[in-house]
């Protein structure tokens, strides 16, 4: 038999590939089709499966939009029901997951904190199709944070409760105590209001990741990973240390202006996308007057309020209006959640719009691979150290 | 004061973005521009920095390719030696750390394993810059495994030793002993090797997670859960189960052509890149023939042997030609390094490749963000669950 030979190669020819254009930041490039959702950033819309958020917020739950979100319709009340039911039986996390959370630092940063314990879940999975392990993440994401709040609170740990919904369940596992309904209410329509938003950057990681067929751990992993960068998430953690600073009402004024002559930025307000204003901002805003005004606390929100009032005057002519985040960790705030755990809080609520992401790119899956433009130097010649 | 007005909004039009062009898979598309590494698919010629991986292969060595491929060019004898230091001492694990590694299932997987290690290690992090951080996760990788590899045997723990080298340390913390020098060579040319291929999937996952201005363990944590994908990583390993399945050097003829006629693909053959043999690949089988000899195991590199002779004649036409994997498995078996590591070996390899692009993106960062086209339906009317 006659022994392969390879083709020749010009050894004084290095192949170049083509020119091609850099498309810095992929922006403008389109990488998928998708059903899940759409922004009308001129208008101030936003859609989930093609039903109006606003109209979600106001009429339906969290577990119905979950269910939208992954399974494109909205359920029967027997659907609703049995999702409801298998969300609730997923909530327990594994003996040695709960093991592994103690053996962290309890100052652990809590995003880098919900990363690990993302990808070790798929160290104790208890098996199913990438759906179900999916569904089991959306059901744990907030039963992990709670176990790690109390963990490093030095609190005893609680053990979930099926007979509450996840926004009632969450809030029952931070502060030991079932929460007031109007309360629960609040918790599931932040849950909801940031189920899911396109292809963010953290949404887009995950497929990179589930697009080489890793599973969904590693894909949210990733998504966790990409979500804690300050270009991304975070900035409603900054919202609140800025009305801190800011102090009270009357202050707000000379504090905008203070801020923006000397050239910084005014946290919670501009958007890539939304050239108007952001319509999740009003959904959280009527939320935080509720909470304020249930607290007892309307001079925060009136702050709030007079920060919003003076950057808008200055900046609106520029297309910069508030966005989720402006309201949302006030939100936070007054339904005493940690201000330290405000990216974890939309890590967890974002959890449901990542999996539909990662299911429905699989249904047409194609390893996502572009490429570098190589600009370096090439055919150097190697010399030895001794004449360096 | 007057109130601000957000400006109207047309209540009867959504604005829908202008149509795009999908790109799937982003296949074609440029993201960046980079000096790293460039990959000559016709000519089979892979270049670090400009340099021919053949020459690097040849006189080089992985620690001094690692500098080459973070700093842009080759130490002097004092940068190499300074930088050899400072590997060395940034091996040793955190006792955390340690202790987080045995409260994981024995049988986990090895992936799984790196991806939860590496993200944690945030959680015990010493400090510095992350260039620092990113040397220190080079130095670890290795170590991280082999304490694995340790842990799950049954064995006990051992200490790194600081005048080793990278690959004579991981050997040594695998093995329990010194490893002799011509396996410390093996070891070193396989780091070598596979420390680096472009922009593959992993890089660039781990680059859309660093566009965030997430830190260097979120970005490294997705590339390792990207690698993991059978799209991506993996094939080495099946090409040893190949292997045991061929039996002997005179069945691979027929186990070929059945394989083939079954419709059924050759593992270790084929590259998206690489339209004539992969440079790598005969790196590693010169090193396997060595190893073969030096472990008196002929009979398998004949096998493989017979096997990659009886696939060329029937795929070379299709410029189908054997890949990096298709003798690397057999030299990591040579080395005695357990199959299942396979693609956590490669992992710790690239471990380098991956800093080096995170650290080169960030001079010029940008947000990746590409966006999805929407192609479902708009404005659905919200029918409460009553009346479905």
């Amino acid at each position: 038999m006659e022994k392969f030979k390879y083709p020749d190669i010009n050894p004084l020819r290095i192949e170049m590939s083509d020119e091609c254009q850099v498309y810095k930041g992929l922006e403008g490039i389109c990488v998928k089709e998708s059903r899940i959702c759409y922004i009308d950033g001129k208008g101030s819309r936003l859609y989930y499966r093609g039903y109006n958020i606003m109209d979600l917020v106001e009429h339906s739950k969290y577990e119905e939009v979950v269910y939208l979100l992954l399974f494109g319709e909205l359920p029967s009340r027997e659907e609703l029901e049995s999702f409801e039911r298998k969300l609730a039986s997923k909530r327990r996390l594994p003996d040695g997951l709960r093991g592994l959370i103690r053996s962290l630092p309890k100052d652990s940063d809590p995003m880098d904190f919900l990363r690990t314990t993302v990808s070790a879940m798929s160290l104790f999975d208890d098996g199913g199709d990438e759906t179900e392990k999916g569904i089991g993440l959306i059901a744990k994401a907030p039963v992990m944070l709670a176990e790690f709040h109390r963990y490093r609170s030095g609190l005893e740990p609680l053990e979930p409760r099926e007979e509450l919904s996840q926004a009632g369940n969450f809030l029952y596992m931070m502060f030991g105590k079932v929460p007031e309904g109007s309360e629960e209410r609040v918790m599931d329509r932040a849950f909801l209001l940031l189920a899911d938003h396109g292809l963010c950057a953290s949404t887009f990681a995950s497929l990179v990741t589930a697009s080489t067929l890793a599973d969904i751990y590693a894909s949210i992993t990733t998504a966790i990973g990409t979500l804690a960068g300050p270009l991304h998430g975070g900035a409603n953690l900054q919202v609140l240390k800025m009305l801190e600073e800011v102090g009270s009402p009357d202050r707000a004024e000379s504090y905008v202006e203070g801020m923006l002559k000397s050239g910084k930025r005014i946290w919670g307000f501009g958007h890539r996308v939304y050239k108007n204003f952001d319509p999740r901002y009003r959904a959280f805003k009527r939320m935080a007057r509720e909470m304020a005004e249930l607290r007892g606390r309307m001079d925060l929100f009136e702050t709030a309020e007079k920060v919003e009032e003076a950057a808008l005057k200055r900046l609106a002519h520029k297309n910069i209006y508030p966005n989720v985040d402006f309201y949302s960790g006030l939100v936070y705030y007054f339904l005493g959640i940690p201000q330290d755990l405000a990216i974890t809080m939309f890590a967890i609520s974002r959890m449901a719009g990542w999996v539909a992401h990662i299911l429905e790119y699989w249904e047409q899956n194609r390893l996502i691979r572009p490429k570098a433009k190589y600009v370096g130097e090439l055919d150097k010649k190697y010399v030895p150290i001794e004449e360096r």
